[in-house]
């Protein structure tokens, strides 16, 4: 029986960039997480949470340049959760709207190691309603559709049917 | 000239109701508030944040039963907010999806009353998050839509076109 420690990976949205919109448990995880595992979108600021001694990855692409690919980020995930350690994923927005946090899980759970999803505010609500725009309405909408605005480049034609998505109020 | 303090409005997510998805920033307004006006949705340790001498006002409706119809809430965020007093109008989720934010909002810029909106997670991506079901996904889908489940009881019909929604992908 080994009693080796077991770690964690926390998949954590960091909110669409404006401090105060980081969430009391995301504050929390960072605040305690061995590693944490970031991107471009989180805003630094929330690196400040971090201990001292934690260590800090970059990850993070910028548009279309990318510091690590997924897999490798992928397999980072797993090696440092291997190794027991309490690991925070950091993303901008919310992990599981176009944010790959679903791939992670994945692969995660394919090599046994526990993760949680921790929700964040996403940028595609928080954005418009920074600029005063509420994305329903009872008297306009009674629903609302996120689009990525970058689909899989080896698919070989997209599977976003544009014609019915913007027609879908009557 | 008035030396009457100005009060202000926010309109505020308080998330899915873990209270570890409350963000900073709400934590922050509720801690200062001189009113709260909330709502069935948000957790009520939420309110243990408020100041013991914060005047609370539930104004919640649950199945059907309202406490308070939105015309009333409406006007009684009006009547504090020109009183110049700090008002937290809490609600579960994200103000600005199917949270009526947006009327509020409206009834406070015709009233002259400064507010202000403060996203929340909505509980559309944190609950089918915490049962693991991620609603993008790069191999599965570029899209993700949200629906009512409750259209204004007073429209002749629906205007969601559900042959469409539902075939939105290819």
């Amino acid at each position: 029986m080994s009693s080796q420690k077991k770690g964690k990976v926390f998949l954590v949205g960091a909110g669409p960039g404006d401090p105060g919109l980081l969430t009391l448990k995301a504050k929390a995880l960072i605040e305690k997480a061995d590693v944490i595992v970031y991107d471009y979108l989180a805003n630094e600021t929330f690196l400040s949470f971090a201990r001292k001694d934690a260590e800090l990855i970059y990850v993070g692409k910028s548009g279309g340049s990318h510091t690590m690919n997924q897999g490798d980020i992928n397999k980072l995930l797993c090696e440092k959760g291997l190794k027991g350690l309490d690991v925070v994923r950091l993303k901008g927005g919310d992990p599981f709207i176009f944010g790959r946090g679903g791939e992670e899980a994945q692969e995660l759970a394919k090599a046994g190691i526990s993760f949680e999803v921790v929700p964040g505010v996403t940028s595609a609500i928080a954005v418009p309603a920074y600029a005063g725009i509420p994305l329903t309405h009872r008297d306009y909408t009674a629903t609302v559709a996120f689009i990525t605005g970058n689909e899989d480049p080896t698919k070989e034609q997209s599977n976003i049917d544009w014609e019915k998505i913007s027609t879908g109020r009557r």
